[in-house]
């Protein structure tokens, strides 16, 4: 079996992470990152707008999300689009294979301020990317912000859940997240 | 009738708006913004933080939903317990006198990404807030976070439509608003 090979960006990823356990998020550079990944730092530039980037991936996820919106069936409820979109994130990017790499990274971003304010924008980057998408399917407004806003949700949620070895799939955790997220807001909630 | 009479924070609030209407955003100093408000700039720095906290007013409307949830008969539904801070923002923050305000400062906001960064991150903290005081009645993790994230699509959606000055009160707006944001959940993503 091949094993996974990753590429620039990822290893840049893998190599941040390895030197922010060491010597402390605050005491590496992007210099030092570049190096331990064998790279450099042109390239980290390449990829990255600065450190703090180099733990959200650029806009991969956005596109993504977008992208499995589009492609969901033109029948497909706003909801069951956004369900497609987890599926295409749970394919793409929260392989089995970066389950470990997910949690040391989560663990990071808890213990840093100002990862936590990235990831809070990153988060609402993904939120807007869906309700563009949703509305390009003609979806009008109120339904498609709020279907983005509980698929935002329900990511977030599966994405903690997946992050324990114990769980599963991440495409099968992140329907059920959906289902309970929309149960939730159906039912509960009168 | 008693005009309505601004405090220090509201004063220096309403001289960064006017600077930053002569002048634009970038070429307003702290200095300038406490002189115009009569002030001095460690009185400024008793109220903000920095420059752009100026526009979102410390803390306080977090506080304002947080006790409007805790506030709430007991017998409130989480999203009942939500109608009941969105009530409280509009009658402690959204009142008519500061809707011409509102109007203003959300179009320096549109015009500064970094204005819309700080935007974002309150919108989190109020998310946070709310959810924090649904826990504290005893709702559970999954239903509290819903019911935060539609009263936060709410207030954002309302705020929206009670800036335009042939709107109503803001109460019913966001009673209104909510409605549409929990019916839309409820029914039209199925």
């Amino acid at each position: 079996m091949a094993r996974w090979q990753p590429n620039a960006s990822e290893r840049l990823a893998v190599a941040a992470l390895d030197l922010f356990a060491e010597r402390g998020y605050e005491n590496t550079t992007v210099i030092h990152i570049a190096e331990r990944a064998g790279l450099t730092k042109s390239t980290f530039f390449r990829h990255f707008a600065d450190k703090r980037e180099v733990l959200f991936g650029g806009d991969t996820m956005a596109g993504l999300l977008a992208g499995g919106i589009a492609a969901a069936p033109v029948t497909a409820t706003p909801l069951e689009a956004v369900a497609h979109a987890l599926d295409a994130a749970g394919r793409e990017a929260f392989t089995p294979e970066r389950r470990e790499f997910s949690a040391r990274r989560q663990a990071v971003i808890a213990a840093h301020p100002e990862l936590q304010e990235r990831e809070a924008l990153k988060g609402l980057g993904l939120t807007a990317a869906m309700t563009g998408a949703l509305r390009s399917r003609g979806v009008p407004d109120l339904p498609a912000r709020v279907a983005a806003e509980l698929g935002a949700l329900a990511l977030k949620i599966a994405y903690e859940r997946w992050s324990d070895p114990a769980s599963g799939e991440f495409g099968e955790i992140a329907r059920r997240t959906l289902s309970e997220v929309q149960a939730v807001s159906a039912v509960s909630l009168r």
